[in-house]
């Protein structure tokens, strides 16, 4: 046995996986940063990747062999990747940089003739595994995919998350799971499969009606499901559930089996199985593929999920008005002169997941806040660290994107604002994207235009000035569920299109968050969530038009009127109206004074 | 021999197809309205659909079998259809209505067991042939496409058409033949290919240096091009060149083969060949992979003559101001109160031609005078005809959508025009109209944006009203060519993606048309060329944007002023003295008095 494994360095690690890969004959071994359901945060279980190199970003992938080893990592990383990997004997490949090989180019060049490639399948998605595949093909090189070489020398590794899982009550589905597994089985049928293998997290949740809180900000659990005309398995591990919950499940023919079982049981699956090549693992793909035929689509209830029922969007507006109470009174918070100098942007952070409490029915955060002071809110994923925490000071702009799940819904904010003398160009530039925010939230357009087509409306006013944003400006949100959900988006992408992919439809939900970033010196956002309604005045065609879910004041501080044309200003008065209408009710006598104020009118 | 074809009716030419069917075993023969090039129009030669069923409308099928027969064809001729299929025994297949198969669901129920499907594979595009093969393969029929059966009961069918082809001057093209080849033969190398054979008029004329006019509106000769790395070959009838003109293109080392013998050579070539699959003919390809591998990509030339080089740019800025200064001209004839009542839209489109031709270098129109007065302008695509010509009034609004090729470039314009007393709703359109225009016209915008990204901002003001227009905002427009060329497109659907796809580039020229149509009242509709410049104004990035070719005044009496923003009544108003400028030199007095008054300064 190795020497304990919490005392061992990444030298040691790397020589422990060494050992492993030549007792199995894998000339190399590629560790990536997913779980097993490509989800967007991965648990502590899942941190292999981190545990074999030090290296502790978001993003990067480790390739081990006898006498090299290397991390790829993308731009945000490069630093980061540099300092923690010092001393390793992992050697840094800057992806995207002129000269340096991909993973794949690294392996077509490493391999030996007839080597071994290794990886755990079910950590790598079927798009990178056929990468690699294509390029040891030429050195005759095969591939094990079974396998979980860390896991073997990982003592101590942690637990695989264990939360307990909890069934949404009828009141606030809107839909119970037996009405939901109808139309995903008639989905199925009409795709021309016999089944469905589903490894998406959310997926899973939203079609059995539970909810739990396995990963960080994302109240799912660790689960697979297979159903066909009669069957609907969950594979998880069904002590997350109580015995009463069991009861009710199985009283409508749900099964459960064991989490790793599914990947014995698609083995035995035969005929046409319906699967999310965008979703699935590899390793699934690789068991199911022995007897069964694999048709590639989305996940229908991906699309189903994106459509939010009349329960889910009366709810979804009740959670927006105590997310709205909550941050509007932290705004009145940060106004105060008095904190300045003593608060940071930790602190923010803190003192909102305390107001957040005092509203009814509050669960948890989606995300991490990004609460960001000053040139921190330049950096577009900005979570304040001890080092980079900053106090807030009585001048400049704050930044703070924050999301929450409420029993009865998620939300999505963000919210610039003033804490003392503003520059004039944060002001113009605050103005700027205040303009394209309002630009796309006031847009009328005809139905099945995508969010591709509406994505310039909101850059419009920043491209005016030089500008762009380096990413979307809108996500799909769920229902007490991930905060980024698909399939509506509003980017200027291409997606791949999957018939519908990208289409905005009635009763979707989706952010609008454009801003403007300036290395060094501040960045701005603002984002509301948008629901996607039938427009009601008479058009000569049927169109749609969104409606502002988020009720939080714009900073009137940072608006040049002067910069708005007429409508914009009507919308902005508009828009204050009816947030001190909403939100006025929950606040202070003297949070309410407040308000009244910074919602009144603003005129040229 | 049957009767004389000149007096056969539709009837009589029925039959003897059909008795040529029998002699060939052929159960089922498909006849399309296409050329062999996929040309937008195609010349009388090849007019079967129409000779064969009297159909005259520029789109729709006929299938002919022994005991039925059918007319596919779309919404904008339903009518037309219907009239002239009475008595033939055709029946009118309405595309896209409820319950109305398709070509293929037809041939798939009604193709016999074992049955021949036939057609002239140089007028299929390789996607419906595949869709026809489909269809058929269940009952095991087999397809014959090298046959015309129509050309072969066709007595006095119209000649091939046959114009002089004439050599572009290096003054003019700003790029050798010579320097074009080794473009193309890079791209076919850097695709994998060894060889290339284009069947596009545009591409060949384009490569080779060369104009004709073999089909109306287009400044072609019907052709074929082989190109490999020792090889250049052009397929046309070589009598279309004068001997001059063939040996500065034999000395190039460029070879001339009879037009229909590509059908037989490409049998003989091996290899690998590019090919477009959107532009190639079934039959080609049939062809074609008799002895060669093909690779489906767009043709190199599509994007390399989208990109309009200096020399082009220049050309092309001076035809701007003839055709702005004929049409600039013909607007004032209008707008004088004593043709009214005694011209109408035929007598206008004569006029713009007289005035045209005033011109230095005019060449030819690049489309037929698109010139509709009230609610004739409703009809997006409306050419007067003898019945519908309309005389024009003293009210109401006039549309006149026109294109020119001069020697040194080819426009499009559109200008709708005030010929008296305005409706109200008239005016808001014209100016939700013109918004849009100026909306996308001012754009600035980062590299790498496709058309469809910058779509909405024409149709946003539309979109407002409760409008929109059911055709593309912007198409690519050739240089001395087709008057409708890719890849640049503005437009609100995805295109296929080839990599570039609709990216907008520099010295790209792309129209901007946005407009409103009310059926039975009135249709607007603005057109200016716009070519894709660097944005040279300090930007954070790199940045495009567009710079207005076409000079002609918007119609100040159809303008709302306090509808525009500052913005856009600054930008009307440097348009109009920009107009100003630079067309009234080319004026008489009276027509520049006029002019300095149309397009002086509006203020609200």
């Amino acid at each position: 046995m190795m020497a304990a494994a919490k005392t061992m360095t990444v030298q040691e690690r790397l020589k422990a996986l060494r050992k492993v890969m030549a007792e199995k004959g894998i000339d190399a071994y590629i560790i990536p940063t997913d779980d097993y359901h490509a989800s967007e945060t991965v648990g502590e279980y899942f941190k292999c990747r981190k545990y074999i190199s030090g290296f502790t970003g978001s993003a990067g992938t480790v390739v081990v062999m006898q006498d090299k080893a290397g991390l790829w990592t993308d731009g945000r990383y490069f630093l980061q990747g540099a300092m923690q990997l010092e001393g390793s004997g992992i050697d840094l490949y800057k992806m995207g940089q002129p000269g340096v090989p991909t993973i794949a180019e690294f392996l077509a060049e490493e391999i030996p003739e007839n080597g071994v490639l290794g990886f755990d399948g079910r950590t790598v998605s079927i798009t990178d595994a056929r990468t690699y595949i294509d390029a040891i093909s030429a050195k005759n090189a095969k591939l094990v995919y079974e396998c979980d070489l860390v896991g073997e020398i990982w003592e101590e590794r942690p637990a695989l998350p264990f939360s307990e899982a909890w069934l949404l009550p009828m009141g606030y589905a809107g839909e119970s799971r037996e009405s939901k597994l109808v139309r995903v089985r008639r989905a199925i049928k009409e795709k021309g499969a016999d089944a469905h293998v589903l490894t998406s997290l959310d997926d899973i949740a939203w079609i059995f009606n539970y909810r739990g809180y396995d990963i960080e900000d994302s109240p799912v659990i660790l689960a697979y499901a297979y159903i066909s005309e009669d069957k609907a398995i969950i594979f998880t591990d069904k002590e997350k559930f109580s015995p009463e919950a069991r009861e009710v499940l199985e009283k409508s023919w749900i099964e459960f089996r064991e989490y790793n079982d599914i990947y014995e049981y698609v083995k035995t699956v035969s005929g046409k199985v319906l699967v999310d090549d965008e979703k699935v693992n590899y390793a699934l793909i690789g068991n199911l593929e022995m007897n069964a035929e694999v048709i590639y689509d989305e996940n229908p209830s991906t699309l189903f999920k994106a459509i939010k029922n009349d329960t889910e969007i009366g709810h979804t507006r009740e959670t927006h008005v105590k997310c709205g109470t909550a941050l509007t009174k932290l705004i009145y918070w940060l106004k105060h002169k008095e904190i300045r100098g003593t608060v940071n942007e930790i602190d923010v952070s803190k003192k909102l997941e305390e107001l957040r409490h005092e509203q009814d029915g509050y669960l948890y955060p989606c995300f991490g806040t990004l609460s960001a002071y000053g040139k921190n809110a330049a950096i577009i994923h900005y979570w304040p660290t001890e080092e980079s925490n900053t106090t807030l000071e009585d001048k400049g702009l704050y930044l703070i994107d924050c999301g929450s799940t409420f029993m009865g819904g998620s939300t999505d904010v963000t919210r610039t604002i003033a804490l003392g003398e503003l520059r004039d160009i944060e002001k113009e530039h605050y103005t700027a994207v205040l303009k394209g925010h309002l630009n796309l939230g006031s847009a009328v357009f005809p139905e099945g235009m995508r969010g591709v087509n509406l994505d310039a409306l909101a850059r419009r006013p920043i491209w005016d000035l030089g500008y762009d944003y380096k990413h979307g400006t809108g996500h799909g949100v769920g229902y007490m569920l991930n905060c980024h959900e698909g399939p509506n988006c509003i980017r200027p992408a291409f997606a791949p299109d999957r018939g519908h992919r990208g289409v905005l439809m009635e009763n979707m939900i989706t952010s609008n968050e454009p801003g403007i970033y300036i290395e060094g010196s501040h960045g701005i956002r603002i984002e509301n969530l948008i629901l996607c309604v039938k427009e009601t005045k008479e058009t000569y065609e049927p169109m749609l038009r969104f409606e502002d879910l988020t009720l939080v004041p714009y900073e009137r501080d940072a608006i040049l009127p002067e910069k708005l044309t007429d409508e914009e200003l009507a919308r902005v008065n508009a828009y204050h109206k009816r947030v001190y209408e909403i939100i006025a009710p929950g606040l202070t006598a003297e949070e309410r004074e407040w308000l009244a104020e910074v919602t009144s009118e603003i005129t040229r």
